[in-house]
């Protein structure tokens, strides 16, 4: 029988691991409507002013401001109405002295003219408006470039592109955006007893699970899922599998273990260097890491919640250090009041399932190789080695699944 | 010169239009690989017992328990090692009494066999294992049907599926989930200042921005984008597009203010009837939101900022309650310190756009005209018409973009 030597506590599995993936480089060139939740690759820089023309920044009458410098209540200053600008008009009179042109929201302000006045503060005539006041030059203007100026920086490199980002690259005309390429995370399922789905289950068999939960953890945090076709117990099998895949990370479920058909590990040492293998996250204590060539390769337990929970902590931040996504503010964070005292062997980084009512976050744990563990839970909370109890009441953070 | 009346408060505008909407009732089947992040629409009841079989819960020995009952230190049991069973085998011998078959983790329990004791509690022979205690029956063992039976609920109507719920599907053999269908969002943007992206850019010309943010927050709050074509600014192409569009809710940005080309609310009172025009939301005043036959119409100032920001606050909750996804748990929302004081003209629902660096939130408005007052944001705060000020250093709830 072969054995665990000694477990790597999770924080320095979590070091190497981190240390060991590296940034994807490769780029693609996107759609604009396709580039949210994407990490651009390029400085994109303005090449136009905008707004590209100074325009008003209100309903009302665009004048120039040196008409109206002695303008008071005693003695209003009448200009004469003499065209009217909307919006999108490009064929516009210059303005005279004496003049005034009425003017719409985003009307461009006419050559003469450097103020205007909402439709509120003047008394209208029929031809004419009147003004009770001096008016600064540059009253209720949208000047030109207010925005954006040409060779401003418009979205730095590296940046995680939302609704505002996508908005801005938009309003200099940009039609498509350079981004990073996600990273591809194969999925590599083993053990004579998984089943696919469409298939009937004989006796002794399970329907493959942690392909189809990988493949969600892997588009959460930023990557692209490659399902491999799923492997027997068989070194050779596994090495095929190991060979062959481009995938920039090779993710294995099952066959993690020291039991005798527990075989990745042997592929790998055959093939490369074992990085560890033995962790004291609980669950999921059967879990390693290696490499092979280029490609990082990554044991996870067959045990559904196991696997499901050396996901969400091991292979997500690596997915989202790779992808680039991990320095953004993360948004799966809830904070929670535990509702029940929960206790954790020392030395264990133990992940607990939770399920949150009205703010309050109540253990659902089953078991690893039960599913439900995590199908009723909404997220889950961490209790690290050094930490023995968290007491019911105290605030917790619970990460969403 | 029209006008707004009294301008509405945002609370009551935003709880007519939450009253305004339905959760879609439409359906569809999805493959189990595309219904991450949707909301199931059937209630899922297992076919099966999950596992299958009863099965080794650890690497070892399964035996009956009985055999054991007089084991102690100084008598030790001894059961002949009769076969080897792994995970996935269905061929498997009937165990008797004196028996044992080597068993790993996840293999069928045979018949006969009501015990596994893990290798580390034996001492194992040649050709038998010595057990020094008696053992209970189900030590070691994972039961048939421990994470679901037949007839069990797997799934609730109205879940919004994580990656634990795909999970619970698989591992039941479910290829395919009955989901509710997204709203369609129909996207309407006027005005004869708005060049389509391509296009180059005439004299009081600005690009179309607007589509682009209002996409990606309907995508963000769970439904389907459908652009309309840019309406020029006259009421027939408005009721045009109004008529023509199959959309579960139409929005339009750009003249939904009071100006002489501000259309919109023109085109639904000649339609349907007018919910409300003019709210307190600050940005965004000149919010709209109407009713054409069934079809809802909400009609968002033109000026990028505002448009991010009543999309933001008002749309978004609307789309989240058709989707069906609004009393999900939010995971959009951080929570930071101030850096510095704001303040907010009383009765006003004030919206900042906001910067987090290190925790702390900094506003980054430079106003409503100018989308990098988004870009350059985080996320936003809001300041309900109650309050007219937050004290730099108070903690705040940012709504992440």
């Amino acid at each position: 029988m072969r054995a665990f030597g000694k477990l790597m506590p999770f924080e320095e599995a979590l070091k190497l691991a981190m240390e060991a993936v590296k940034p994807i480089g490769r780029k693609e060139k996107l759609k604009l409507g396709e580039a949210l939740g994407r990490v651009i690759s390029e400085e994109l820089i303005s090449p136009m002013n905008v707004p590209g023309y100074t325009r008003a920044s209100m309903d009302g009458y665009a004048f120039n401001s040196a008409d109206t410098s002695a303008a008071s209540e005693e003695s209003k200053v009448s200009l004469r109405i003499k065209a009217e600008i909307f919006a999108g008009e490009t064929d516009i009179p210059v303005l005279s002295s004496g003049e005034t042109f009425k003017i719409a929201t985003g009307g461009m302000i006419p050559e003469g003219a450097d103020a205007v006045i909402p439709f509120e503060d003047i008394e209208e005539r029929p031809d004419s408006i009147l003004i009770d006041k001096p008016i600064e030059a540059g009253s209720c203007l949208g000047l030109e470039g207010e925005d954006m100026k040409i060779g401003d920086t418009v979205l730095k490199k590296g940046t995680l592109l939302h609704a505002g980002h996508i908005g801005a690259a938009a309003s200099i005309g940009v039609s498509e955006l350079e981004c990073y390429e996600k990273p591809v995370v194969a999925i590599g399922v083993s053990g004579d007893e998984i089943a696919k789905i469409g298939e009937s289950l004989g006796p002794g068999e399970v329907y493959d699970t942690n392909s189809y939960t990988l493949s969600a953890v892997i588009s959460r945090s930023g990557g692209v899922a490659e399902r491999l076709p799923i492997v027997r117990d068989s070194v050779e099998q596994i090495e095929e599998a190991l060979s062959s895949s481009n995938a920039d990370i090779l993710t294995f479920t099952g066959g993690s273990s020291v039991g005798e058909r527990d075989l990745i590990v042997d592929a790998i040492r055959n093939l490369g260097e074992v990085i560890f293998h033995g962790v004291t996250v609980k669950p999921g204590k059967p879990t390693l890491l290696g490499k092979v060539g280029d490609k990082l390769v990554l044991g996870m337990p067959g045990y559904p919640t196991s696997c499901l929970t050396v996901a969400s902590v091991l292979l997500m931040p690596m997915i989202r250090k790779m992808s680039r996504t991990e320095n953004n503010i993360s948004s799966n964070l809830v904070e929670a009041t535990l509702s029940e005292t929960v206790t954790s062997k020392p030395g264990s980084h133990q992940v607990i399932p939770v399920k949150i009512t009205d703010g309050y976050a109540k253990t659902v744990f089953k078991g690893s190789s039960v599913i439900t563990s995590m199908s009723n839970a909404d997220g889950y909370i961490e209790m690290p080695g050094g930490i023995s109890e968290i007491k019911a009441g105290e605030k917790i953070i619970v990460t969403l699944l």
